[in-house]
């Protein structure tokens, strides 16, 4: 079945590029996946939720906009007062404990990580906090192999920036393992 | 009327990068222009061409995949055979010199520019040929102005490379007039 996400936050939190990892890793490291990625700007563009789409299914992809996600990360407040209405029912919702106060229910799984107090903690580089939060939505989901977001990273950043992004994307996971033992 | 821009090329020439600092430009820094920025990947994405596709409009846009693009830029050879066919009659192909041959005319303007030469000698930086080739498509189409290229990459990088990407927007700029006055 196809996975529909929205990455939504602001600009600098690196949406974008966590979407565009997430689908190169499904598309050119996993078996037999197609991948779509879509960022669209409106007027909402200035100074509102930055937002970053991905599809992933076995199929081609024909419609690449996603208009309801099964699964929404929402890493500013605006963000998710903006989109958490647009989830499907049963989905799962990611969002950041320091940035989004969870002030309502949606029918979903509802998962609040401090991702970046985590990061921060153990890194100290905010850069990296987009592959904290991959970690977690991998853990999450097993929408990819952690090894195919490492060998897309290889690929795109320098030598000596890899042992900081593979802690981070660990850093997610281990959030996520500890909450399922919790 | 709608622009519809398919960028193409190899992986590590920043062509994705490119796409998505044109479609900021135009949504976020240009008055009444909405933006959609989209990369499909699938089994052709290993070790393929590249592809990233820009649509810019005056009014919202429900399609953001492009078809027939009415500008296109090939930065490899792999990417010219595979996508110079696309091109909508009488529209506009940006090549650069050193990666593509033309070997086969296409009803629309043709443009060859040594862009990665003229960014090797300088600059001395692979990194910024993305920015050369923003330049120079900036400088045939007046897509954007060049000042809004400039006030993404203000976002997105450090200070310190600032004039680095300013010199490279510049030589494809200066690229284009050259070759208007010759």
């Amino acid at each position: 079945m196809d996975k529909r996400i929205v990455f939504s936050g602001s600009g600098g939190q690196g949406v974008i590029t966590a979407a565009i990892i997430l689908a190169e890793a499904a598309a050119v490291y996993e078996t037999n996946l197609n991948a779509v990625q879509t960022q669209s700007y409106g007027p909402e563009a200035r100074g509102g939720a930055t937002r970053a789409d991905v599809i992933i299914s076995e199929a081609p992809i024909h419609h690449p906009k996603v208009i309801n996600p099964n699964i929404l990360i929402c890493l500013t407040q605006t963000a998710y007062n903006k989109y958490a209405g647009i989830l499907r029912p049963g989905g799962l919702m990611l969002t950041d404990s320091k940035f989004v106060k969870i002030d309502f229910k949606v029918d979903a799984r509802q998962v609040e990580l401090n991702m970046y107090l985590a990061v921060m903690e153990k890194i100290g580089k905010p850069i990296v906090f987009n592959i904290c939060m991959l970690g977690a939505l991998l853990e999450l989901t097993g929408l990819v192999k952690p090894d195919s977001i490492m060998k897309v990273l290889k690929d795109k950043i320098p030598p000596d920036f890899m042992a900081m992004n593979q802690e981070a994307l660990e850093t997610g996971i281990q959030l996520v393992r500890r909450i399922a033992t919790n």
